[in-house]
């Protein structure tokens, strides 16, 4: 929906346009902010500002609204400046594909939409060309909550190719929303990647004083250029501070609050590091060093897998169809990895008739056990592969891996019993 | 499945009953447990020992094993002694509903059952009888993995028939694994219940040195005689150790890990009191003082809701039944309370068909806001329900109730906005 006729008259008289900064009179009310840009579910008779407080206020226009222009939109300048390329400095690729920390671009018309241009992210923190030669490129322009496992798929292989053409380290700066979800994609997708492959996003666009997004970029090129480390990582704010930075592995990794720039927490796991402000790094877990293998990507998915959490309540007649036709299901399980007894049936006919169905446990934190209690031994006896302390999210995504990259439903349950990608601690080996 | 005929007789001619400490030899290992009932999955061969470490091991029985009682089992003196009523103290009415912490009683046997006493716990912790008359009685005795709406309903009523009959405060000891949806049932379903009614259970059967069974107990006791406070809490572990423990909001507190003895954290919200191990009460947030006034249980819930977590590659098409067959829909989104904008059409259809589709988070911590981004925008207006910072498995639960409490949806939609029982902090109010 757009604006009406007269109301895109009237903002167009007055020379109105996104970023404009205006006030508006109503009913002898004031309200002073940006214009943001019409969205198509606005009434047409309403104009969206963005105040000062950084929220929106939708504000219908009547007759008796007094609207005024008080400053043109900022015209941000691109710096897309020459930049010299450095000897001796390792070359880092930023793989840009959207979210607040590339999002400052559109604010200045008060709205977050992902930017366009990497380079721009790159250009606001200039000390990053210090340590590496940065090159950069924009994969997509999306907010997280809309990647899907294609685009996992294609991320995987333009890192890969990337590191084949020569990058010692790739960054992906990347939506917070599904960060965990592409961080545990990549690693299985990327195995044993001879390089640093970095995800980093911001909780707060950059264009915010308490933004987050070149701080942890500059932390996550310090981690890609000092550590010497393969493998798949998410580097964001440790502490709420700006003074700390985890960098956590890319399947233990889980965003565990809507908006504090310390969000991003490993579970079942240490940090495997972290960073201070000057870059002073202490790592906490050793790992594979790079080399120079050639780096695969195996993006094979199986899309028929689901992620389930169990509730009191839960009808098994209602999930009948989900559990018989998909290929895999993954269920976060009460406790230990529970369910009603109720459920056991059903997961016991879709196992039987090939699913797999993975248990692990909505309590996040701590080891799965169905071995302690009667429901538990029911589940084992219907069928379910128990992955230990894996994260619901990273089973989802290895299952679709698994179930994608081999030749049968038992070798793919056997790859889900085995740590791959750092995803679960050894198993304790019950003597049966 | 039962034991087969040979090693049924084999097992009786040695007086090997359930709980009976034997010996089993073969192919030169030896096992030594005590002997777990038969399960209904387990092989007919194969007898089930629960060893020293706590872990069972199944043995297959064959013609060259050899097997040797070492101790009947033990019987467990059933201390119903007659308890003399002390005037002066309050009386507190205890709950069984089964789970861990009323489990020690099948525990002779090596299997963790639910208990059929409630008045056995008691008797594990005498000193509660020093602060409190204490009527038991046993309402369920299942695994909380087994509670489900109707258990619910029961419970609400039975805690009303309690606080109508006299009782000064109601202890429930509970199965750890949905405790917190329990929890969040009768929050709801008492509303201004005029007495304590606190939840309790353990992460360790009374049985095992480390167990929190007997702690917790009584540190819920001393918070249902000294807080004068009433509504729906939960008493657990604090820390890891045994020396402090934390009362939760019932509608906040979750479980957040699968095996510690403190996994119950409040969410969102600090715990209302902390208690030490001495009975030293710290009350953090004040609220209403017990009263008079009759309990009335309103335990109508609608069953037809479903909890479905949000994830990249969600597909619509598999989740059309259970949207458009619904009454309400409770999705835990990511980030602000976000899903891919695939799904946002399927949730406009729900919506305009009345089903109630309500946004919690993922993260769990935190507070979802979807005035944010254009997804969290498009969302709203398809229809869905914002609840700020409550609680999924919260929201869920107060779904079914809103739905079955009220004659219309748009009047269930208020009742999710609203906060009724702590389950949602006030929102901020944008000026729109």
């Amino acid at each position: 929906m757009s604006y009406s006729e007269s109301l895109s008259k009237a903002l167009g008289s007055m020379g109105a346009v996104e970023g404009t900064k205006m006030v508006i009179e109503r009913d002898g009310r004031t309200f002073t902010g940006t214009l943001m840009p019409h969205h198509e579910f606005s009434a047409p008779d309403v104009v969206i500002l963005k105040m000062k407080s950084g929220y929106n206020v939708g504000v219908k226009i009547t007759e008796s609204t007094t609207m005024k222009v008080l400053e043109a939109p900022v015209e941000r300048v691109k710096k897309d400046a020459e930049v010299e390329f450095r000897k001796g400095l390792p070359k880092i690729v930023l793989i840009g594909t959207g979210g607040t920390i590339a999002s400052y671009v559109d604010y200045r018309t008060g709205a977050v939409h992902p930017a366009l241009s990497t380079s721009d992210m790159v250009n606001a923190v200039p000390e990053i060309r210090d340590i590496a030669n940065i090159d950069a490129r924009v994969l997509f322009s999306i907010f997280s909550e809309n990647m899907n496992v294609e685009h996992w798929q294609q991320l995987a292989q333009a890192v890969a190719d990337e590191i084949n053409a020569g990058a010692d380290a790739i960054i992906i700066p990347h939506g917070t929303d599904t960060m965990g979800y592409t961080a545990a994609a990549l690693s299985f997708m990327l195995g044993d990647v001879p390089k640093p492959v970095v995800l980093v996003g911001a909780q707060r666009s950059s264009d915010r004083p308490s933004s987050d997004a070149s701080s942890n970029l500059m932390a996550c090129a310090r981690f890609c250029t000092k550590a010497g480390r393969a493998g798949v990582y998410v580097v964001m704010h440790d502490t709420s501070g700006d003074d700390s930075f985890a960098v956590h592995y890319g399947t233990r990794v889980r965003k565990m609050h809507t908006s504090r720039r310390d969000a991003f927490k490993s579970i079942n796991a240490a940090p495997v590091a972290h960073l201070d402000k000057d870059g002073k790094m202490d790592v906490a877990i050793d790992g594979p060093p790079t080399g120079d293998a050639k780096a695969v990507a195996r993006t094979g998915m199986e899309r028929s897998c689901v992620l389930l959490q169990y509730y009191p309540g839960m009808d098994p007649a209602l999930f009948e169809d989900i559990f018989m036709k998909s290929k895999g299901v993954v269920i976060s399980g009460s406790g230990l990895g529970h369910v009603n007894e109720n459920m056991i049936p059903l997961i016991k006919r879709a196992c039987d008739n090939g699913t797999v169905v993975v248990l692990t446990s909505q309590c996040l934190n701590g080891r799965t056990n169905l071995n302690v209690y009667n429901t538990g031994r029911d589940m084992l006896s219907a069928g379910v592969v128990t992955v230990e302390d894996m994260l619901p999210e990273t089973a989802y995504v290895k299952l679709m891996w698994a179930l994608a990259n081999t030749s049968s439903v038992e070798e793919a349950k056997e790859v889900m019993r085995t740590p791959i990608a750092n995803e679960m601690s050894d198993r304790r080996v019950i003597d049966v």
